[in-house]
């Protein structure tokens, strides 16, 4: 498909500068744009790059003034980083839906099938599952019993989900999670373990995005929850009895141990790690690879292991950097006094 | 299924206080108790939520005494938590048990099945497979030439276990486990990188849980070996020729690169990364997140990165803490020698 | 198969001193050779085991003189490590090479299958996918529509690509590793969050090879880049629009957040966090588990978090340790300043 820059200036309410009919069939970047691309400028540190750019036509905001010549066309809109949003979109939803059911799914015969579904090749659907409207179940995904999942819920290529957990609607999990295994509970006995049943589940509430290869643990007993709105990234671990308040994001390879709570509205960096059974507020940001070990209060902003107020923690970094010449300062002051003393001393 | 409080106290030798009649169908926590549930205090801090939790029945320690009134019927018993492990493997052995062979599975020609196994749809066995009695392969698995798997070990959906690698009886692997990739091995070549092959295997010992997406890969000569009882959580990753000794835990996201021994009976949290080639006594416990660059005692409990003893650690983090008020020290006591040094001067 | 220490140095152009005829069929690491095996010492650290090894055939290389009676017959070549990695290298080819494709794989229509290829059981692949030739893919592996694969690339079981990605070839892609999920991209929006559709894609060069249970972003627009010769171990994180450069090695459960940039000839060590929109300059060596928040110049090795040059942050271990001591010494100058004070003032 190919549009004209005034198709998408019409469609985005913008105003044309430049060549209204010069057209584009895809997106690029700023700094590797193509002719026949579209791109956009919103951060202003790649302003520079709009003067070299080989894009047909460049998205920029309305209160843009070029300092130079500009080959490519631009487009006045009035958040170039939205209309962008809004074109990705476009070009993602152009892409054929998948639909039908694959011959080669094992479906449970209890199992009742809307009409909208996608069900791909060898996915598996064990007994009393329930599926929304326009579910899509990408191939090699396993659903076990009892689980239900609400309308227009993506699963992902070999998402693997256990028994009675509920998935909202509007959700997309990424292929090679791992929904529902059981939480990580043994009970000392005898200089050996003796595993805990985990008889709870994982409720998954609406418009939850969950990356690859990603697990939650369902609950020892009740739930394991994520909130409405919640996007978790890859890899990230969320133990047994956690839950996480809606429209909090947390980056990838993030670890959250057992019966945590962590607010909404938090901001959580990759590689952090919670400790068990403790508290983190509403509106909570916490800096990469940190270890949060006891609880932290609403609108805090955290980093370090220990984690500590980001402030504090890159005062203690320079500190640690100074150490040497506060060593030396330390031995400077002990010759001072060696010699004052053998002044009084005389 | 429901029982009685009386039928319940009966069973775990206990005594019923209050209305012995009551019935419950679930298991709850005592936080967020239902009517018709059954829940438990083991935890002392715990003890407040006894007076208001809307539980039918309360499983407490024999020496409990109430300071208040209770609604809920109490069952007294010798150890609370010990009883509610033994009722929550009593719910968790209610689910229907899975049996028989799936219809799409794809079983070698030359692999013996026992009658008593379970294999799920679209799991592949490859060539001289051997597996024991009650073994249950759940959907999506795949277990390559030659692999041995002991009676009643589980393996949940999508495990993948390589070629030659060796499963112990009584194991659970949970979904999306990978046994026996190759170790990450390559020698420089002119700038680049040369294949070094992996040709040993890796060796589950009995009664050993693997949690979800974890990865143990398998040795370039030799096996790795995972020790009987060894209790691994999620999004661990086990290094080629590594060894973990008998009933040692570890909490998800752990790492240990390659050539490590790791000794028994130890603790080690979640985020830890051990270095290659080292030797980790027994009785060790790490503390999340740590780094261990270097060989460990048995019995020492260490924290940190790099790793130091858990006291020292302490001792640091304060240390650190107060840095600026040690720099301000020094600014003060330097003043006061200028000053002394003026009044020597004069 | 079984090989004469003669037939051996054959092939290895090497000199046996022992029993030319003694016979081994396997390999192992020489702290646990057993008879009927062919172990090697590259490593002085393990010279002492040669005088114990149970193998039948020890490789060392030319200038090694045993100081005491050895057992083992000894062949000695230029490179004990380079040969024996051959050696591997031909064991491990000496395993019946996977061949046909199983009748249970679900392959579109439009999809052209090379003579040579191997498709395991239900292994799906979507329409217009490209397959090079001697292509190995696995049981259950998901290829999504448009993906190009290179000749000699093998995908082993359960490894899932998305739509559009490419693959080069002579890669190695481990069990369980998914190529091509989302970008983790939302607009904020009202207090909840927008997705940002990711509708570029992951271009994997040749020889490359990737560890099990790893992550590849597709980009938002563009791609997400791995160079040639790339290694990547388990359990990585590369968001969206990342580039590594080639030959650069990469440990387990690194993560690489969004737009770096990692340069060429890079060692990475394992657990290592990258901020985003970051550039690493080629040759650029990273201790385990630092986190690195800014742009570092090629050459530099790197450690800590945040992580500063190698020497520094030894030097802040040590100052750290010593912390105690300092604080001692402070507190004893402020007591000869107090009594110095004194006698100025009697």
């Amino acid at each position: 498909m190919e549009f004209t820059a005034q198709q998408i200036a019409d469609f985005l309410q913008g105003e044309v500068i430049g060549d209204a009919q010069v057209k584009v069939n895809n997106v690029s970047k700023i700094e590797d744009g193509k002719p026949g691309t579209l791109s956009f400028l919103a951060n202003p540190k790649y302003t520079h790059y709009i003067y070299t750019t080989k894009a047909s036509i460049v998205l920029v905001n309305r209160d843009f003034e070029p300092e130079e010549k500009i080959t490519a066309t631009l487009i006045k809109v009035n958040d170039a980083y939205s209309c962008i949003a809004q074109l990705l979109n476009l070009v993602s939803q152009a892409r054929p839906e998948k639909k039908g059911i694959d011959s080669s799914a094992s479906i449970a015969a209890s199992v009742t099938i809307p009409q909208s579904i996608y069900i791909g090749a060898f996915t598996y659907i064990d007994e009393n599952v329930k599926l929304g409207e326009n579910v899509k179940l990408y191939p090699q995904v396993y659903i076990g019993e009892n689980v239900t999942i609400g309308e227009n819920t993506i699963i992902y290529p070999g998402v693997k989900i256990y028994h009675d957990c509920v998935i909202g609607s509007n959700c997309i999990i990424h292929a090679g999670t791992v929904i529902g295994a059981d939480g990580f509970g043994f009970a000392p006995h005898n200089g050996s373990y003796e595993k805990i049943a985990q008889i709870g589940n994982v409720v998954i509430e609406d418009f939850v995005e969950i990356g690859a290869n990603t697990t939650i643990d369902r609950a020892t007993m009740g739930s394991t929850i994520i909130r409405k709105g919640v996007k978790l990234d890859n890899l990230i671990q969320v133990a047994h009895n956690v839950e996480v308040g809606n429209n909090t994001v947390i980056a990838a390879q993030t670890g959250i141990a057992g019966s945590t709570k962590v607010g909404s509205h938090c901001m959580i960096g990759g590689q952090v790690g919670f400790a068990g059974h403790i508290s983190i507020g509403d509106r909570v940001n916490v800096g990469a690879q940190s270890g949060i070990p006891n609880n932290v209060k609403p609108d805090s902003t955290i980093l370090g292991y220990p984690a500590v107020p980001a402030r504090e923690f890159a005062r203690s970094v320079v500190m640690i950097k100074k150490l040497p010449e506060l060593r030396q300062t330390v031995d400077d002051l002990r010759k001072e006094i060696e010699a004052l003393k053998k002044q009084l001393g005389k």
